[in-house]
């Protein structure tokens, strides 16, 4: 499993990550691999969203179009977090126009017993496989991110079958079948800390979890069915940072910072920098938190906003970022600017 | 415009909002005239879903569909936020699986600085017409509560011209043309005011503000967009009673309670009992916040949670209700031991 890889030029991520002390902070975009980029545009008209995951090469190529185009300072690897689904036997097809269907949700008691983890990795070589290739292909430009969906976001695709404004299927199993609900919620923690450490394994550097749905759990239930299993996956993943998006769980943020493990918290728009350094008494490193949809404003107001931004988090302990995926509309000059501003921030701030 | 209404008989609503000791908080549900009662789904077979509303003696039976059914102590006239873009020129269809789509939605500053408020009661006389009948056919039994969708909320459909699940078309609008972003929601505010005083007239005895979509705000933008606009509307509406609900925005909850000047502030599941009353030092009626998904859960938890719901809010300044709007697939049952537990807990109280 060892690899060969080529030593890393620019680790101001991983600087962030262990709190030392930076002239400014890292950068990159959740979904900066994605649609806004003409590059990606052209890839996906001649393969389905599936083949560009599962082919290690066109991830690898995907992966590395936003590096070669904004120079961020970190890659995401192109996936999906409902690959785990996937590998549990839940097929997931992607529908115009209505995102994720899966065919087979879990309907009954019976459907959620029958979710085992077993051999997850393997059932996803390919993500491994483009991982490797990547790392090898970035040739230390930049730190290489691995991802995971949180087991709460997975049992609510799992269960409501689609996308929903609130997941009222998901929820209602969860109030109606509490066992079956934690069991599957258990065996995708133990399916995500494998498939975390295999990532790890084939060169991933740091790894990011995802609980996208968090938000639509008031902080009794966060507490009983997300957090567990947040601080099981953390403590189990000691190789690399882990850096933690519970979105909307603006409540939970204090106790993530003391009782998750994690190395750094995305946060979202929602969670002001003041908020999010004093519930977290500045002990953490913070990542985000630009409304994505202000990509879609002006440049002059985005520099603006984003070195109010920094200045605000601090430049220490803070990964600058949006706070929620980038949008397919963004022009990518936009995007530009976005990381331009946070790395022209020391000479900026020197020139004060 | 003075009518001579029957006495009011049971008052546990108006005096929760004025602060006063009570047994036990009064009850009523978001959306209680809903699909989950069958005899409104008989109605709904009829009649379209604008014939509903704009028919006096049909919204008058659905608003009182629930009352006879659930005996909750507030009755909230069925209505729609939308009725206000309408009266500005905007055409709303329903459209099966999509909800609202807005035909002439604002897409260019001209379409912005053309929204203007002309006696938007005068084309809304339907709505006072209904408030009106139902007041009288009411008999006194429990208050009558009018309502209008928010500036911001309401600014959202404008734009986006549908539902979202990030209005991103209408947070573009407001990043890229802010002054006519200000401009239609100033014309909002003014058309508004005079609606829920229109209302008033009409016999409303308390008023609610849904702002739906605060949340998709940051915490500074909520400052600039949607607070200024609701203190602007609690101020002038000094006759009655009002409840603000500003669905996710739990970081102003604070400022709302000490600068809105509403009479109440409804919470969502997500700002529990115990942030809730710190961030508003208890002085302020509070309304919530039952997870309207936990409907579909067992009859026992039901009653479990609504207990603690109580015991944590406190029986004074206290309101029951949901976090958000009853969903169309709740039994009937299930939102009878909503209400039932509520106002059985003077007696559960004594018995420990």
């Amino acid at each position: 499993m060892a690899h060969d890889f080529p030593e890393l030029k620019n680790d101001l991520l991983l600087r962030a990550l262990r709190g030392e002390d930076v002239d400014r902070p890292p950068v990159w975009m959740m979904r900066q691999a994605g649609r806004y980029l003409p590059q990606y545009m052209k890839l996906r008209k001649k393969y389905s969203f599936f083949e560009r995951v599962e082919t290690p090469e066109l991830a690898c190529e995907i992966t590395i179009q936003p590096i070669d185009e904004l120079e961020p300072d970190a890659a995401i690897i192109f996936s999906d977090i409902l690959t785990v689904p996937q590998a549990l036997g839940i097929d997931v097809d992607l529908v115009k126009g209505k995102g994720p269907v899966l065919d087979n949700p879990i309907r009954t008691v019976d459907d959620a017993f029958s979710i085992l983890a077993e051999d997850v990795p393997g059932k996803l070589e390919h993500v491994m496989d483009a991982i490797t290739l990547t790392r090898k292909e970035l040739n230390g430009r930049v730190p290489l991110i691995g991802f995971a969906g949180a087991p709460w976001t997975l049992f609510c695709y799992m269960v409501q079958g689609q996308g929903s404004k609130n997941f009222a299927k998901a929820k209602q199993f969860l109030w109606q079948e509490p066992d079956a609900a934690q069991h599957v919620l258990k065996e995708l923690t133990k399916a995500t800390i494998e498939y975390l450490k295999a990532q790890i394994d084939a060169g991933a550097q740091v790894v990011q979890i995802f609980d996208s749905w968090a938000g639509l759990l008031s902080p009794d239930d966060f507490n009983k069915y997300a957090l567990p299993h947040l601080m099981e996956i953390c403590s189990a993943i000691k190789e690399v940072p882990v850096i933690l998006f519970a979105k909307g769980a603006w409540y939970a943020l204090s106790r993530l910072a003391f009782k998750s493990g994690a190395s750094a918290l995305s946060v979202d728009w929602t969670m002001s920098p003041d908020y999010s350094r004093s519930a977290t008494r500045s002990d953490i490193t913070l990542q985000g938190n630009y409304d994505p949809t202000k990509l879609l404003g002006s440049r002059k107001q985005i520099e603006k906003d984003v070195r109010r931004m920094i200045d605000r988090f601090g430049r220490h302990k803070y990964i600058a970022n949006l706070g929620h995926g980038i949008l397919p509309n963004v022009p990518v000059d936009n995007a530009r600017v976005f990381i331009d501003t946070v790395k022209s921030y020391a000479e900026y701030n020197a020139r004060d």
